[in-house]
């Protein structure tokens, strides 16, 4: 769901971060961003290429931790910098509340979404981005692709752990499905 | 809920609608603009000095009718650029579901909402804007207020038919109230 | 999206209604009836076989007018008793807001929703259903149908003008979607 | 915002889950129990009375932590159980989204809600129960308020930690605000 680099040693170290990875639940967000017209409507999803948890290099949305003392609005307009910079322009939604929850589970079986490494239960948001995108160092590369191209077996083949689902929902959320 | 200039002839003559309002509720869309920082936080309220249908002069939120053959985004637009400008910069949420509904009534005590003239079902939304605001002709003054000001009791006294419900509510959801 | 029994002459004469659904919106509410566990997971869907506006005889969600002075909510149990029977103990949302809005027009290819004789918006809602449902006279058949089995390329087949797309965002906002 | 009973050690022993919570912000589901009536209307609230987080005794809602390996909606029900007893019969919503987040943090100015114990990001819902509630062990007692009861200036003196706030943006979400 997100690269290494973003556990800080001076927040928590990665030995803990381990141990309570076993014991707990984290809370995680996850940005679904995409690009609007004048009316709101989605025309275009944009897809991380990146290393996932899992090993596999391939399409996912924004995703982080929340830290120790944040709001979860600052450590959603935090990872949506991380991943996309700092020109970005990201539209944080105005309601704090997620359109949805993904679980992420160590067994893929539980919920459809799936974490080889924590019990993650993220704060899902759509967010719209008005300005330039360049991904990050820990992304390979950032593809814009209208929703029918997103959902296309082709795209879905480079999607794991439930990142196709989570698109889908987000579509469904904006009324942009099919 | 609006001024008359939106009822324009090629679309309905005024006595027909008179008869439809008499027989059937109305579809309308409310928009609550808001000023935002980068974190998606209310810092501002928008709200318009304006002729009501209750024959106040009073505070009051944007509001209209959504036409036939009019997608419910692009009413949504068309009013807030008709009460606030061409350059408002207005951000329509990707969600097409309102956040509450308001059943505006000609019996005051049904919902808390009231409009003289008829029964309106309006779909109600938080709209941040970013631009330049011009409140238009039919509208005396816009006013931008913290979530404070906006609910003191000297701004509630301006407001009638419900107007500092859809107010509270809207900062309810947005996570911006007291 | 319902029946003609609906329209109750003693509301608004059928003329005058057919010269309102030429000239305006009209507001719906669908209804998609589920039967859930204790834990609130969907584990069916109950879809009707009915004659529809467009001709067909196929598979549709509850569906119908908001009249004139009515609540919403008063509507949505309405329709929901005349589809189901008055002792299918539905679970009204307590959220007025519905979860998404379906705007039906004419042109098939405005919005994915279609309704020959108007332009109608429609607030939908998820009620789960406890009781026995009894399928009205209007309507031949109510199946309870598992999410997979809902979304199968042999029951989606039965469904027209939409209501294939009203149960995937149905699924889609329950968390329930493959 | 919860007992101590509920850290069951044989899941988390209680020095490790101290470590934790100087650590990670901790998940949590708030639950807002409300009587219904047939159309969806909260007539009642309903407020435990107990003793909280910061030492005092006070109203508060439903509010547990949700434990590795659950699922939200199966922690949801597990704390309405534990605090309403066994046949209460409380309808989770289908929607797997919380209606708002409360954020509970060790400082009490950031958000409005205040945890002297922790950071804690909970998922709050509105739930409505429909059988006999019997508070538990932990509880001194369980009041059912009308809306406008339980935010009466005598009730709200008795809430600490942003219980007040929780219960606004509840009934403001269900529309029964005012």
């Amino acid at each position: 769901m997100t690269d290494l680099t973003e556990f800080v040693p001076s927040w928590l170290p990665s030995d803990e971060l381990e141990l309570a990875r076993a014991k707990l639940p984290i809370v995680y967000v996850d940005a679904v961003p995409v690009r609007v017209d004048e009316s709101g409507r989605v025309t275009k999803v944009g897809l991380l290429l990146r290393g996932r948890p899992d090993g596999s290099i391939s399409r996912a949305v924004i995703s982080g931790r929340v830290l120790f003392g944040e709001r979860v609005r600052d450590a959603l307009l935090r990872h949506i910098e991380k991943d996309l910079g700092p020109v970005a322009l990201p539209q944080i939604p105005t309601n704090p509340a997620p359109f949805t929850i993904a679980e992420y589970f160590p067994d893929p079986d539980v919920s459809g979404f799936h974490d080889p490494r924590q019990h993650a239960v993220s704060l899902v948001y759509v967010v719209p981005v008005k300005g330039d995108c360049q991904p990050s160092q820990s992304a390979l590369d950032l593809a814009w692709l209208t929703p029918a191209e997103a959902l296309s077996p082709e795209v879905v083949a480079e999607m794991t752990g439930g990142q196709d689902l989570l698109i889908r929902l987000a579509l469904a959320h904006t009324g942009s499905l099919g």
